[in-house]
């Protein structure tokens, strides 16, 4: 599919965080101005969510694992050496103080639905939604870490396609909860009458599936946006599939600018197959940028960085999922190593995806140092800069980027004093905050619920709830 | 035991609260100075927590349930018309909002251990400590609503004293992930060698239970208290026995004085019984306090609430417990309505705690309406309601109160213009904070982590970790 003409509205750009220190760029924080040390306090997520408003970004997205990254070298040393994400805190609970300090910045948080019950989750997005007044989005995953399943109670990790399985119903029985449970005009405050609820327009989802049972009805009354805004990064072809059905973001992988490109046509064309619009899912990758005033001031800055990344940083995150490439001579074959892999009962997707099966673990390591390194990476002046982004949104069809912090704030604050304004200028980006929700932003004024077309709106009024597909209607007439 | 002398701390004042329209004082909400509908939004919390910190509370306590009261006349549509607990709102989010707007106020919220994962719970319980540098408090609670069993794939209640047992199981993994997993100085932030965190510092808490495993290690770095301040509520001979162990602050109920004098009494003499003080366990009592400038201002206030209360908002909070009172005729003797739940399976402690078996149902539809007002109950002045407090806190020993909410924010206003004045001019108020964290508010300076003789300090430094209580601790070397 050729990439289709952009729409007027302007490139979103989110800042990729992750409460913790160590995020994807291992080693950095020894840097004198970086300051992620303080992920503890409330004022560094504050200082930042001021700022990323101040630069009119779409929102902050915040990352999570919950468990440690102990695959390299057979224990989770690496990883808290290099702080590679742990100590890590809950992405859920920085966001209502950076709520509290802005306006219109969106927020979106990862959580994951393998190993918590969706009922409970289901209030605590609703409550996000009501208090940032539809400002939320959630990052759907379904999680990786083999210790993250031994967290919750379970052996090793849940088989690749059984979570996505769990996954799909677990969105199902959100859907129900937050679209189908109570109707817009539920709650009615009529005081003369003391009826704060009208309990005709509320009833139970009665949801009985494979994986869970759920009675309801939602706890939390209908919030601005509903469902919050729905992004997923499914890589793999039953990520895609479920990317294509649930995701009004999705963060798309890829080796370079060709496989991005067909990688956001491949995503549109399977969400038109869901009856969607080809728009309807908005596309974004990771993005390096570094600017300076000058092109030597930026590539100084990239050196500085290179110098200070570490490889056993990268090392010890890629060897989360299981793989631990010490383990094995450094000119074993890859394809080697894999077969030894999947004899042992470790060849998943989930697992193997950081690694190819190609050249020899030398090459592997060389390459894995480099596995969260974009292939959209801008260096140079302003004008150089948003030279190549204007480029790969147009030969892509990307929506924006999760800008991809190197040291915070000053990552940030570089891309909105020096990047914003030249995009502005171009007119590729606002220069003022429209919208009031975050789904709003993405699709447009007016759109601050699902589409029609999207499946979550199948519940909508109680329809196709419980076992049977039919609604139990609590009854409306109440003796008194 | 007799009253034992106080110390010189203040009396405590927590400000009840619970992110919903209609908490305890069911009808209110029509009120045309109450902003109970308001809940949902960020203001009506940061308001509140500023004008709480104004009058130098210990804390606002916030209770939860995660389900609907849907026993009364076999339905949710009571709760629903009356705002009984519902719509509702996660309360642990609402406190990250209230510490940014706060430096000093303590923050305590419900969280029950029966049916979602411990793991995940330790991270949010550590991200909130870290985010309001130690002002946080757990409020213990194992649920007893059916339809919240019904909400989390279980077809009915757990059982009372298995919800126990799971708690106290709940409650051990915790201690290890918050006390035992990482040491004090395991953080080191050694920017020279690139060593973030200590690996020997770390370790693994290979928790295998009877209802939990849990590998860990804990994903946060410890925080002010590691462990949250721990309340508690319960009032059967296990929720005592469990509060005797665990809590550092329990909600203590009673029909009288003289039954609050005993229950404090029994409560301190088993925390000695565990191995603690009798001072280890702060007492607190719900408080009624209608407060006016005259005594006939404070009537007027009192009648006007009383004339707003409503039965039917009591009868469904009553209800919840699986009871339908509704059910039977007026005439019947409750003893035989008690017989026949038995009969039919709903005999059990959490659901019958509401009724006696004493006198009709009509007697118990009258006792149930003012299920809530606590015995404590103190209309008039300040100084008459200050001689109430006075006279209450020598005569049963109780170190303090949760006020209870007729009007937000009037109560808390009339509270921290009135009665607080009055308190400090007797010696019996602070008049400024001394503390930073919420446990040394209430133990005093110095005592920011559970005292060595609770039974959670027994897996400091990895000691008695593992399923065979032999630790496995992270190898510290590190080949590079």
């Amino acid at each position: 599919m050729a990439p289709t003409s952009r729409d007027p509205r302007p490139i979103g750009f989110n800042l990729f965080e992750m409460a913790c220190v160590g995020h994807i760029s291992h080693g950095l924080w020894v840097h004198p101005e970086n300051s992620r040390h303080r992920f503890n306090d409330l004022d560094f997520w504050v200082d930042q969510a001021r700022l990323a408003e101040e630069g009119l970004l779409d929102a902050i997205f915040l990352a999570d694992v919950i468990g440690t990254y102990d695959g390299y070298r057979a224990g989770p040393e690496t990883a808290l050496q290099e702080a590679v994400q742990i100590p890590s805190n809950d992405p859920l609970l920085v966001i209502p103080a950076m709520a509290a300090a802005t306006r219109h910045l969106g927020f979106a948080a990862t959580f994951s639905t393998t190993y918590e019950p969706p009922f409970a989750f289901a209030r605590r997005a609703s409550t996000l939604d009501h208090l940032t007044k539809g400002r939320f989005g959630w990052n759907v995953v379904t999680s990786y870490l083999p210790n993250a399943a031994r967290n919750f109670g379970l052996p090793g990790e849940v088989e690749h396609d059984t979570r996505y399985a769990i996954a799909d119903e677990y969105l199902d029985v959100l859907y129900k909860l937050w679209e189908g449970s109570w109707d817009d005009d539920a709650v009615v405050q009529d005081r003369e009458n003391h009826v704060y609820t009208d309990p005709a327009k509320v009833r139970y989802i009665d949801h009985v599936g494979e994986h869970f049972s759920v009675a309801g009805p939602h706890l939390a009354q209908p919030s601005a946006q509903r469902t919050p805004v729905i992004f997923q990064a499914g890589s793999s072809s039953t990520g895609k599939a479920f990317a294509a059905k649930h995701a009004e973001g999705v963060f798309v992988g890829g080796y370079d600018l060709e496989s991005y490109r067909q990688n956001v046509a491949d995503l549109r064309r399977l969400a038109v197959l869901e009856g969607r619009e080809p728009t309807d899912v908005k596309t974004y990758a990771m993005a390096v940028v570094i600017v300076g005033r000058t092109r030597a001031e930026a590539e100084r800055k990239a050196e500085e960085f290179e110098r200070l990344s570490r490889a056993e940083g990268y090392l010890a995150h890629a060897g989360g999922g299981g793989i631990d490439l010490a383990a094995y001579p450094r000119d074993a074959l890859m394809s080697e190593v894999l077969a030894q892999e999947a004899a042992a009962g470790r060849d998943r997707t989930s697992r193997t995806r950081f690694f190819r099966a190609e050249g020899t673990v030398a090459d592997a390591l060389r390459e894995v140092t480099r596995f969260d390194r974009p292939p959209f990476f801008a260096i140079g002046t302003p004008s150089e800069v948003v030279d190549e982004i204007e480029g790969w949104v147009r030969e892509t069809d990307l929506d924006g980027f999760n800008l991809r912090q190197f040291l915070t704030p000053g990552t940030l604050e570089d891309f909105v004093e020096l990047v914003v304004p030249e995009l502005q200028r171009r007119g590729l980006y606002r220069t003022r905050y429209e919208e009031s929700t975050l789904r709003e932003r993405l699709f447009g004024p007016g759109r601050a619920r699902l589409p029609d077309t999207h499946h979550g709106a199948r519940y909508r009024g109680g329809a196709n709830l419980g076992p049977a597909g039919v609604p139990r209607v609590v009854t409306a007439a109440l003796a008194r």
